[in-house]
This record gives structure tokens, sequence and C-alpha cells, in this order.
């Protein structure tokens, strides 16, 4: 067997997963705006801006999974993915996911009016993240699963925000770090079964598996879109071959 | 009659035509990017980067127009718009939009394969222009119709790349503007029928008009958000609170 017959066999199950895991080198954890959250250099206005732009990420979820339900015959699969359901929406009287990012909100001074109405949600952050909704609804229940995967780099900047904002931003409520400690464990459960699909469902051949690399690019490329949306729209001091960039405002609809 | 019932009645047909123009303020044209464009201040780069990611644009809207002709029972309206399908596609031997476009590429400086492999394209521009095309195919087809007004102002920064590249950018062949001068011709035609099936559908209350100009609005938002990616991916002196802003490479899903 020659060296080209190799490139074309499909990498072991250790190998594939340690591809999917290289995928972090593009998590926008890297993106200078999340950069410069981490070492505190944001305005309270800047802060204010991506929570408000992240509640509209973050209300997708739900919907996004629910898609993955809608196209899903496997029973143990929908008993295992409903749970990320639960987990933002809450059961009951348990505060979601959603509610406490509203908390979130309150903890850097935005209303709740301010952050449900969705009226600071720029219309890139719309775009990339109802790009997200619909792909979960066209494609296969395993192309979307393999989609969430940005949840193996997720507890690391969950983590950088934890540690970082008390000294960073001393004025942010304590309470505003609820949602970070909650998806702390969430996302670490949530990655073993969205991995084991993953791994399960495109190890048929090489080609298979770079469509999985492929795919979780597709949703990184998201997370980097957002960031740069908000960043354009909560940034004053933007030059552009040395000129002001100026925003259009932001329109609700 | 009080002047707040006085606010909630239909504008007339003339005042209505007037608001829905009065949008062309937050059209591209004003756009940074589009601004040194005319003002002949991009690089070769810079319009190439932007006539490649523009081209992912013109290939999505025969079939954006194919989803107005999948809402619409009206024959005689789907006579009329199916125009637009065989522009942008040609029939026969006769050149299209999207051949034209391509033979801008040319003029500018890329290969048909660099165009068509769409692998200059940015991520964000992708997810506002599947915004484009999803739209039409969830909405009713009278509002995807007047999702196209901005054909109302897009005459207007044709007619300035017609008068201003032969000076500004004089290294670009001529044939590189046969797609603006028939767009030229194209647009204005098209324009009436948009707008006479908008004045009509949106016409029966103050509601239905404030919510054609959220629609238009929308359609705006798409152009500028596919200019601010371009804007990102092509300008490499970019500072955002006086640090260099980086780019993610573009990779191509």
């Amino acid at each position: 067997m020659n060296a080209i017959a190799n490139d074309n066999l499909p990498w072991s199950r250790e190998e594939f997963e340690e591809k999917l895991r290289e995928k972090g080198k593009g998590y926008h954890i890297y993106h200078p705006f999340h950069v410069m959250m981490y070492e505190g250099k944001l305005t309270k206005e800047q802060l204010q801006c991506w929570v408000a732009n992240r509640f509209y990420y973050q209300i997708a979820i739900p919907m996004k999974d629910g898609a993955i339900l809608s196209n899903c015959p496997d029973v143990e699969v929908r008993k295992q993915w409903i749970v990320r359901i639960t987990d933002h929406d809450g059961v009951g009287d348990t505060v979601g996911g959603i509610e406490a990012w509203i908390q979130l909100g309150a903890a850097v001074g935005l209303s709740r009016e301010d952050i449900v109405s969705l009226k600071m949600v720029s219309p890139g952050v719309r775009f990339a993240v109802d790009a997200y909704i619909n792909f979960a609804k066209q494609r296969t229940w395993q192309e979307s699963v393999c989609s969430s995967l940005t949840e193996l780099f997720a507890p690391h900047i969950h983590q950088q925000r934890i540690s970082s904002w008390p000294t960073m931003y001393p004025w942010i409520k304590e309470e505003g770090l609820t949602y970070f400690k909650k998806r702390l464990t969430e996302a670490r459960r949530d990655v073993e079964q969205g991995l084991d699909v993953t791994l399960n469902y495109f190890s048929t051949s090489r080609e298979m598996q770079m469509k999985a690399l492929d795919i979780l690019q597709f949703k990184l490329n998201i997370l980097w879109v957002i960031a740069d949306s908000i960043m354009l729209a909560s940034t004053l001091d933007i030059k552009i071959d040395g000129k002001d960039y100026f925003h259009q405002p932001v329109i609700n609809f």
C-alpha cells in the first residue's frame, strides 16, 4: 500500500478526535473582542452590548435543539439530547440558562426589557445565529450534533470569565457568573454525547471525517462572525485604513 | 378626529412610496467600504475580494426568485417575475448576469475558478446572503417582493461605478462594466413591478406599511453586513481601540 492510498484511509478514533480538538485553534476565545474581554479592556457599554447580542444566540439554542429532535428517529438519542432544551428553558420553577443570561444582563446593568426586546441585537448577529438554526433544520441530526462540538472548547472560555471578571470588572455583580458556572458542568456532560455520535457516524471514511471537520468549522465561523458583529457594533474607535469607521444604527426587525 | 387617531391612518400611496424611498439613507452606497470604492481608494486585492464575495450574492438571486415563484399562486405576477431569473441565468446562449459577473472577475484579474469555487467567500457574507434566501422561502411572496426594493437605490450605485471606475481604476478592463450597464436598465424595469405589488399589498393599514418599511430595512441590513464582512476580510489596516485587528482565514464550507 503506498502513501497516497494511506492518505485516504479513515483516521483511527483517537486521531479523528484529535483532529476535531485541533479545530479549537479557531475558537472565538482568540477573537480580538474576546481577548479584550479577558484582558479587562472592554468598557461597560461594550460588555452590555455583548450580553444583549449574545442573548439572541442563547434563545436560539433550544430552537436549534428542537430542530435536531425533529430530525432524529432514535429514542435513546432524543432522551439524552432533550436535556439541553430543559437546561436552557428550565423545568417548572427551576431557573434555566436563558433566565440565568437575563440575570447576567442585570449584573451588567441591563434591564430585562433591554434584553428580551432584542432591540440591541445587531443584524450580523441575527444572520449568523439564524444560519445555525437553519443548518439544524435542513441537515441530518448527526451533522447538527457534530456542529454542536464547539462545546469541546467552551469550558475554557467560561473558566476564563469566572476567574478574570471579579478582578477585571469588579463592578459586575457576582450573580452575573451563575450562567458560566452552570454551563461549566453542563458543557462537560453534553460534549460526551456529541463527541460519541460524531466519532461513530463520521468514521466510515476519511471523506466523512473531513466533512465533520468542515461542519465544526462552519460552527466556529458562526461564533467568530458573532464576535466580529458585536465588535463592529460596540467599539467606538475603529479605524479602516486610517479613517474612522462609522456604524449603521441597529434597527430591530 | 384627533392627532393620535390620524397617526394610525394609512399613508397615501404617494406618502408611502416616499417613506420607502427615504430608506435609501441606509443603502450600502454610504458604507465606508463603498465610499472608498467610489473614491478610488481600494487596492486591487480589495476589489478582487469584493467581486469574489459578491458573486455569492449574485448566484443567490435566482434561487431567491425561485422561492418567490414557489410561494406565488398568481400567474400574471409569475410571468413578470420569472424574467429576473432568466436575466441572471441567461437564456440559451445569451449571457446572463451571473456570467457577466464572472467577466467582471476576469476584468479585475480573477480566474473563473477563483470565483466559482467560492473559496474567497467570507463566512459573514454567506450568513447574510443565506438569510435573504431563507426569508424568501419562509415569507409570503408579497413580503419577499417588498424585500427586493433595495433595487430602488441600485441604479445610483451602478451609475457611480460606470462613471468613476475608468478614472479611478484604469487597470480594470472595460468589459468589467458590462454587468453594471446591463443592470442599469433591468433594475429600472424590475422596480416598477416590485413597487406596485408593495404599494398595493401593504396599503391596507399603517401597521402594514410600517411592516413593509421593516422588511426593506432587513434587506438593507443584509447589504450592509455583506459590506462589513468584505471590509473586515479584505482590509489589512484595521485598528480596534488602537490595536491591530487580525482576521480569521477564510475556510470554505
